[in-house]
Parts: structure tokens; C-alpha cells; sequence
């Protein structure tokens, strides 16, 4: 049912639909990540909009298709924010909750565990945000235990990802080492996932999705890239360039 | 009197004087355009500053040659500095005014109509923009007139581009579809505009000028581009390396 | 004792230390340079963190190996978060002060005073911040003199940066033109010399490297660079994979 092949040809479909579509993802998130995402989200097809003002967010969410809450350089106007806009969303948009770095922070890590219960569609990690938020290894069984009981789709990334909402897992292979020395990466797939979310209902294929169109693009990008300075453009190019064959034959799926 | 070729003769004249008066543009613009647009700016020979809070933004205004005023990501610091931003900048120093967005938020569609009244020397805008400005569909009468009532030249930039003044329209036909894929393209536009108008009286004049190396860089850029990663630094590169034959070369513009 | 190639091969090694040992660096840091910044000290292997907020920066700081603050886009939140860091830092912690712009602004002039006597280990500026911060012409004399009284270590940079602690003064003439058209290299700069100082106890030595690699870095990215917008990923690519004979062969040193 979930056929290495079925789902990188989801994937493929879920681009074309980005690209047809072109849903708004509205997004709460980081100084740091705010140009980086937005240019992703376009190259994907997407628009993005990254207002935070408490006059304004309810605006901007009510005609959004998507909403990504990123907890990076988390200020007053970004809680706010926060608040405001997970309120406005309604149940019908789908949201994303990306919790930056919480390991560092514990207010941060106090306030990511509160959202983390106003169920998001899906929650966008690595290990040590997985291990503060859940406060257990990463391990299979504790990612799709943690999944079930949060009744979100977890999206862990890293050398392998690993997409789970309980019942259905799947690790994704693809991805290369310079993701890692290009700050805001893991913030720019998450809100991938958010603009997937906006045109597939299914929240564990739209994840999946996601976060194979990012390991795919930047394998691809870093065959063309010097060093990392060239592979943000290089991804930048590759997203917007992305056909169904390469991610058919990129897709490297383990159940 | 302003023929095409007088046009692009005085666009690569005014991109001399940038170039060699270095005017300094205070931007008080969004959080995911600041850096693009400061890298715009020093690109074309201006020199940008960004500061945002009501301490400095006074001290700032008052010694740069001109401002631009852009509504992306207001909070509650850009709007206390617009405020300040407009009475220090006084009569004999330029601003344009970027109302980004003001189609999807009311509160921020009442302050770029408040706005547009104090004066801006130019407005910049895309179609959705300008509807939600004025109120009427962006035709080449509407923008006339209202540029006319406002006393501000209008630059509405889409696939094609439209300045005027309400006594003079000009429309210019350069640009490349990937400048829609890369964020804050448009703030940076408006920008160059504000560099263009510390160095040229004439608002229109400046204006046409600002756009047409915007246009021209960007089509020249796409040219070595191999998408909109790749696309934001070439431009940037030929706006540094922009010559007048290649501005007299390109200008396509319809009167 | 500080032989040009004895700096040069202590440079390398620094490099080498940055890459084994990661140092986190937590950087207070304007708008403009947040992202820029993060890729910089990510080429140069270091882990960089930009949380502003009150609530947050106290837990940030407490696990840097080194601390930047840098007074560009100076807003209320920064005012606040540069405080409790600077308190919160510790004497075994190395801070550096980037005092950005405090020739156009008087408040931040008198925060960069203030700033100054509370120890930072090294200040990075250019010529026209040191003339608002120490009221004298940057000689060498008056720049060893103002390190020696101050008890920091000066780094100005421009075309040719000097490194003084008061005792020992070196010029490094490595760079490119290049480096003034890019926004916020000299706030990245002062990241890197963050960075180094995390590694290399002693202070003038790590200001050097610090310099020395981002001069060395611009000059070979200038040779791979078309303008300005290649030169951004060039000079990442270059710091990323930059190597000891490199430095060796082009560092150029002045006592």
C-alpha cells in the first residue's frame, strides 16, 4: 500500500498540485530562517507570507491554506503571534509546529510541549528537539508512540528521516551532509510540509512528501554545489526544477 | 521629449551618479527583504541602512538622502519608526512608499492609505496591491488619475511595468518571470527608486530610471541563471556590472 | 615571535580547532546579518544560535563557548538581550563588540561607550566607528593605545586591518573590494573573530586568525566571484573548504 515507488510517485503528484495549486503558507517563524523559507516555498510553488504583528496574523492566517509555527529567536511579538494564529487557523487548515533548538532553552521547550497538545497536523525535528520535547530516545517505537498519543504526524530529519503517525512509518534516505552547513534547512522543510499539507489531506503522505522533495533536491543540488555557499542557491534552483522521473529514481525509501 | 532612447540615456546617466555620489537610503522595510534589499542597494552604488528603532530611526533619517517606507512584516517598532521616519525626513529628502501585501490585512491597507497621503515622492505597487490602494482596477486612466490626486508618482511593476504622474506614462517592458520567484524582489525595486530619487529631482524621471535597471538587470541575470537561487545573486551581479549600452541596448518601453 | 608565517600556521590551526572542537557561538546581531552570519560561522565549523528574547538568552548564553554582540538594528529587544548576555556571559566566556554604524547615531555611540569598558575581549570596527568611539584619528599609535587602556583587542578592518592588544600590532593586507559590497561581512567578521576567541585563549592571536580567514577567504572567493551576488556563496564555499597551505601561502602580514 505504501510501496517505495507508490509513494515517491505521491510525492511527484503532490509537487505537481503545489504547482497548480499554489497554496499560501502563512509562517511564524525565525529572524534567521524568514528569507531562506520564503525563497523555498516559492521555488516549491508556494506563497509565503511572514507577518507577526498581533493587528495582522488573524488576517493573514484566515486566507492562508497553511500555517508553519517555527519557536526559532522566539520574542514577545512571536508568542503572541503564536497564540493568535493557532486560534485563527480553524480545524480545517493544517499547521506545523517546528521546534527550534529547544534543547537549548527551557522556556522554549516548556512553551513547545503546550503546542505540541493543540494538535498540529505535524511536528518537524531532529534527534536532541525529539529527545527535550518527548523526553525519550528517538527511537522507532518511541517516535510512532509519541506520534500516536499526540495524534500528530512526526517528521524526524537527520542523516535518515524517519515520517511516522503511529500506524504508518517510513524512513527516507535521500538527503546529503551540506543540509547540515546551511542554517535554516530544517526550517525551510518544515514549511515544505506546511505547503504539502495545504493540498493532501493525508498528513502522514503529505510529510513524507515534504521532507522527500528536500532530501531529493539537495542530493541533486549538491552534485552542482562548491561548498555551501553555493548549494542554498543550487537547492533553491533544483526545487524549481524538480520532475516526477528524478524523484521516482532518486527516492530512496526504507519501511 | 522623453522618446525611449532619452529614457534609457538618462537611466544609465542616473545609475552614473549613484554610483558616484554613493547616496544613503535609510530603509525601514521588512524583516525578509532587509537583507536582499541592502545588498540591491550597495549592488547599484547606493548605501543602505536599516535601523528600525524610535531612538535612532530620527538620527538615521536625518543624515541619509532618501527613505523608503515599506508596510511587509509591521509590528509594532516599524510602525513607531515610520512615524518618526516621515516627520524627521522633511521636505527636501525623498521617500517611496511599498504598501507590501495591503490586500490581505485591513489594518495595514488603513495605514498605506493614511500613508499615501503625507506625500511620498513615488508609490510602488503590483496590481492586488494597487486595487486595494485606490480602490479601481489598475488601468492606465486609474493610475494616471490617481497619481494625479496623490501628488505621487505611481510604479506599478507586474509583466509589464507602469510610472507615471498623471501628466506623464510611460510603460516598460523589460523584467523575466523568475523575478516573481524571488522574495522581496519587489521591496528591493522600490528601493533602487528611493536610491534613484536622491540623485534625480525629477520623481518620474527617477522612477522609470529605478524600474528599467530593475527590468534590465533582472532579464540580463536570467540569462546566466539556472533558477531563482541562482538568479538572486546574478542579478545582483549585473546590477554591479550594469553599462549604458546595455541599459540603452535593452530598454523596451511603450509610450 | 609573531613571524608573519608563525601567525600564518597558528591561523591554520585555529581552523582546524574550529572545525574538531565546533564552538557554539551565540550572536545578538541586527536584522540584516541574523542569516549571513549563521552560514559564516557554519562554513567556518562553528554552531551559531541568534535568540534575542528576555526569557531566553540567559539559557543561550550560559551553554556558548562565545558571545557576540553587535549593535546593528538596534531595537528594545536587543537593548534588553545585550544586557542580561553580558551579565549572564561570565568571565570565562570571550565576548566580542561589533559596534556597527555608531557614527550615524548618537545613542548607540553612548551604548558602544558604555559596551567598551565592560571588557570585551576584542572590538571590531572600521575607521569611522573608531574615530566615534575613541574621538581620535585611527593611527596605530592611537589604536594601540586605546586596546592598552581599554584591555580589548582592536580589530579594525578596511583595506588593511590591524590587530592590537597595545603590546603587539600586526596589519593583514589579505581581502578584495569585493568584501565592501557585500552587507554584513563585517558583522560576520566579527562572528568568525567570535568564533576563533572560542578556541585560541589568547585574544590578539584569535582576533588575527579571525581576520586573516575572512581576508584570505574574500580574496580566493573574489577570483571565483562575478560581482557581488557570487561572491556571498563564494567567500562560504571558500571559508568552508579553505585549507592550511592556502593561508600559509596567501596570508600577508605587516608588523
Amino acid at each position: 500500500m505504501h510501496a517505495p515507488r507508490d509513494l515517491a510517485l505521491m510525492t511527484a503528484d503532490v509537487l505537481a498540485r503545489l504547482r497548480a495549486r499554489r497554496p499560501r503558507v502563512h509562517c511564524i517563524t525565525n529572524a534567521v530562517a524568514q528569507n531562506f523559507t520564503a525563497n523555498m516555498l516559492l521555488a516549491a510553488g508556494a506563497v509565503p507570507s511572514m507577518t507577526l504583528s498581533r493587528d495582522e496574523v488573524v488576517d493573514f492566517v484566515a486566507s492562508a491554506d497553511a500555517l508553519l509555527v517555527n519557536l526559532g529567536t522566539l520574542d514577545t511579538e512571536r508568542r503572541a503571534a503564536i497564540d493568535l494564529a493557532i486560534i485563527a487557523v480553524g480545524a480545517q487548515v493544517p499547521w506545523v509546529l517546528d521546534p527550534v533548538l529547544i534543547d537549548r532553552s527551557r522556556p522554549r521547550r516548556e512553551l513547545a510541549a503546550t503546542l505540541a497538545s493543540r494538535h498540529p497536523r505535524a511536528i518537524r525535528l531532529n534527534d536532541a528537539e525529539f529527545r527535550a520535547l518527548a523526553g525519550v530516545e528517538p527511537s522507532a517505537e518511541a517516535l510512532a508512540r509519541y506520534a500516536a498519543t499526540q495524534g500528530s504526524v512526526i517528521g524526524l530529519t537527520g542523516g535518515r528521516d524517519v515520517v511516522t503517525d503511529g500506524a504508518r512509518t517510513i524512513a527516507i534516505l535521500n538527503g546529503d551532509a551540506l543540509m547540515a552547513k546551511v542554517t535554516a534547512m530544517g526550517c525551510a522543510a518544515s514549511a515544505i510540509v506546511a505547503a504539502c499539507l495545504a493540498v493532501e489531506p493525508d498528513a502522514w503522505r503529505a510529510t513524507a512528501a515534504g521532507l522527500m522533495l528536500i532530501g531529493i533536491a539537495g542530493e541533486v543540488a549538491a552534485g552542482a554545489a562548491h561548498g555551501p555557499g553555493t548549494f542554498a542557491p543550487a537547492i533553491l534552483d533544483t526545487l524549481h526544477g524538480l520532475d516526477a522521473g528524478t524523484i521516482v529514481q532518486r527516492a530512496r525509501l526504507e519501511q
